[in-house]
């Protein structure tokens, strides 16, 4: 017979059962009990970052590499500080478990004012209730490890955060093993899918210029070798919108680019509006995904398939999972085509730094990094031309690229790097963050040299909310000027660089290359009225709003 | 005929009418059009922080001095991130209004995914709801200004948060004037009124030792008035918890100290617990005010008066008023006393620096302050010994000392700090915060320096989370040691100074009080073991978690 475990233990199996090696937080007199047993579980790694929000941020990294990434904060001054991150994973299908500290049961009755209560004992888990894809509060142990099932396999499930909140007083109990009665697993009927099945397939062999459009939920369905096999059997190319980007390596034969309507590049734009069908595979239409719907799809010539929904021209497939679509498309009897001559990312050329003091353009900085980028390098965007002037930015390898791309949370991108190498260590993240970011959470840098982490920062400085300016200037887009470069001297660890010229840009970068034992601060000074021909056209877009949004 | 005006305008009317001159927050794309108008309007004017959270914790502490604060940012990726301070607001009863901005009502039509969409439109309203006590989204201009006074009523009422999401197409559009119905003054039951007031009158005359006991709600109602007037009158003596603490001014010769159980200063106890007769005024009866449970009040001896509850012995007055009770009080026959022996606050002497490389401890570090504190500072502390070891400071006039002394939400005190002193620019903060703190926001000292504010911020360094050390400790409970007073050179403003010897510490202090055109950060590196005695009492009870909480 197995050995009795507490609820604590249990949880961290579960954990570690899925893929959870690093967990991020910082603890709290209510989650001691529970950081005690992560300190002596050889399952686990507690990361300290320095405020919560940089591990929420950390946490989400993580789980879009690992498949599941969690948080550990104590209750509601910790708790609270994770919501953003939270909604920002919730929104882009990012499966992180927020596990809190909480009072005891015992010291619940009569509703005492115990700190850092705010309203109700239960206010905190009616917040993340809004914000997650599943929610318990281990108040039992006769129930505790069937809830701690339940909601991981409900993260699992709708690739979404969930919550978990432990008493302290319920840590250290032994849970039931409890009857697991056999899994069900979902499946999709039987007769729909072969009906969708049959339309897809007649209508993607009628074509003549179909293409895939591949999205997140490829990715985090863990679809992308089905993709691929789909690709070489059929010979149809592939584009991938921004927040898809990195779901297959950029430098595939069978690679487009990133579609994003009139935000992107125009030869992929004409391809794949061009396209009398464009089969959208775990796409997200979100406005940022549609070129902020500038995108022209015409929903007559498109098969929309994700975990939610399944279209083809303008009716919709019930009951038919995304999986069981995307494996069904390998099965049917798709033509294969020649490849004819499509679009290809821009050469990556090798960059030659301009002589004198010529100043760093947007534009030319990312072509120096794009030649910069090697095989063992991942990109990490934060908000603004940190993601948009990225987008064209040649990826190697899949899952290479992580960015807010559609929740757009700003201050992701640091603790999000601290977060992706630990989840992968043979990487070393690429950051790029704009300066008004980088005073949210680029102190985040601490965590980095905690541990050992090495990410090459590049931090865009036009010194203020670069983005907005495009659409409304005032003294509310301004930041005070930091001398970024000089914070390794206040956290003892890593090195800076103050980078004005083409000439410092490239010094500066192979010295990075060379510096690998610590972190890396490119403060790299910028017009504030320069950016990527992208973002000043998204800029135009968002502040017009948007009076008619299209949706398929 | 009154001209007619903008939603957004209004919104900036009522809050300056109420006592609102500057409004915390960063800009985003659903708020820019507000933002415009703030920036355009002569009644308030717009402070920039680095990151949200600052902004939260910067218009809390301004709530707390002028009666209402106000914080304004974009939807969800902005407004998530003052969830914590303000549900630290609703714990302790500041009044701040949250103005998020919020796609306009004419882009939601079909539920499109927009940048920083987490689930549904109101995602983030119903998150606000858990932690408000009134919250509105202004999405019909003929209701628009009423919903702004109801739900600014509510904040002013109840000394709470409230939220108030403005879509950015309803900015601009004129609202309409409505029918203002005479407001009904909500008005205690005369004749339960005047039966309480009698007990009361009974109870206090016919005690040998009555003692006050004040707290927050004494100055959130603005009573601190009536409470000196019965203190003149009546020569009965006043204590205050130590989240009251500054609700007067700590040199009156009838203050005895703040009262926190066993974990305050003795002869405090002894008084309060010794008394035949506790007034307590506006009283929490949280958690840490109580001493972690450690105070020791007869209900037999109690009056418990505050806005939600009157309580005299064991029995309850429902529909009592906290105001008019109080104002009751001052009109009641109540017998003048001689004011025999009370404890005092210990003298302040004049601090020597011991000679020589003594190093500072928190004791002696905490005789200096009280030494060096003067008539034109306030303190603002954080949580663990920022907070515990400054109940003793000697706080010269009312409401010169801010905590977070409930909800106790690290990081707290530096951004506090900043809204204080926009709150009342003649006062200078002193604010003292510890290394773990201080890693979370303290990079607002930015904010200082751009808005030309001059905190003189003492940071007790103790290499890591030192509240937690003396519960449990671990590795998790370390941080990572920054050279703190590096930071004014990556700031570009500021002084600072490394404080290892009461020697050092003497010079740095005085060159600080000299320091006047900026913000001037003291790193005292203390023993990781040194502490108060308060904070050893109350780590040792805090791990210990409460099992007998009782609640009057």
């Amino acid at each position: 017979m197995k050995k009795a475990i507490s609820i604590g233990e249990y949880l961290i199996e579960q954990l570690h059962a899925h893929g959870v090696g690093h967990v991020f937080g910082i603890p709290g007199d209510y989650v001691l009990g529970f950081y005690d047993q992560l300190a002596k579980s050889k399952l686990v790694t507690m990361v300290n970052t320095c405020d919560e929000q940089g591990a929420g941020f950390a946490a989400d990294a993580y789980a879009r590499m690992r498949g599941l990434g969690a948080v550990c904060i104590t209750y509601c001054v910790g708790g609270l500080k994770v919501a953003n991150a939270t909604a920002g994973a919730y929104a882009e299908k990012s499966p992180v478990v927020v596990i809190s500290g909480a009072p005891g049961m015992n010291e619940r009755e009569k509703n005492p004012l115990l700190h850092h209560k705010v309203k109700e004992f239960d206010t905190q888990k009616k917040v993340f209730e809004q914000i997650t894809v599943a929610s318990t509060v281990l108040s039992d142990a006769q129930t505790a490890f069937q809830e701690i099932d339940r909601v991981l396999h409900a993260a699992l499930r709708y690739k979404r955060p969930v919550y978990i909140e432990l008493p302290r007083d319920m840590v250290f109990k032994t849970g039931i093993q409890y009857y697991r009665p056999e899994e069900i697993h979902e499946q999709s009927d039987t007769e729909t899918l072969r009906a969708a099945l049959a339309e897809a397939e007649a209508m993607i062999n009628k074509a003549k210029k179909p293409v895939w459009l591949a999205d997140v939920e490829v990715h985090r369905f863990g679809l992308q070798d089905v993709l691929m096999k789909l690709v070489h059997k059929t010979n149809i190319p592939v584009a991938t919108t921004v927040l898809g980007k990195s779901v297959i390596g950029e430098q595939h034969s069978f690679y487009l680019g990133v579609y994003e309507g009139a935000l992107g590049r125009d030869d992929v734009r004409r391809y794949v509006e061009g396209s009398d069908c464009v089969v959208m595979l775990g796409a997200f239409l979100t406005d940022i995904n549609l070129g902020i719907y500038t995108a022209q799809l015409d929903p007559m010539r498109t098969i929309y398939a994700n975990s939610e929904k399944l279209s083809i021209r303008y009716h919709t497939y019930e009951n038919v999972r995304f999986k069981d679509f995307m494996r069904g498309l390998l099965k049917l009897r798709l033509r294969r085509r020649k490849l004819g001559k499509i679009p290809t990312p821009p050469p990556i050329g090798s960059f030659r730094a301009k002589a004198g003091n010529t100043p760093v353009t947007v534009k030319r900085l990312y072509q120096r990094i794009n030649d910069f980028l090697g095989e063992n390098m991942m990109v990490v965007a934060d908000v603004g031309d940190a993601l948009f002037g990225a987008t064209d930015l040649f990826i190697r390898h899949r899952t290479e690229f992580l960015a807010p791309a559609y929740y757009a949370s700003m201050g992701f991108a640091v603790p999000a790097g601290i977060g992706a190498q630990m989840a992968n260590r043979k990487l070393r993240p690429l950051v790029l963050v704009g300066d008004g970011a980088f005073q949210m959470t680029g102190m985040e840098l601490s965590t980095a040299a905690r541990y050992g982490l090495n990410p090459i920062v590049i931090l865009l400085n036009n010194f203020g909310y670069g983005t907005e300016r495009h659409m409304q200037d005032g003294a509310y887009n301004d930041v005070l000027l930091w001398h970024y470069s000089k914070l390794p001297e206040v956290l003892g660890a890593g090195k800076g660089f103050l980078v004005k010229t083409e000439g410092e840009l490239d010094k500066a970068l192979e010295e990075a290359k060379k510096c690998e034992h610590t972190f890396c601060l490119l403060d790299v000074q910028l017009d504030p009225a320069d950016r990527s021909p992208a973002l000043q056209r998204l800029a135009e877009r968002l502040a017009l709003g948007v009076s008619s949004a299209r949706v398929v």
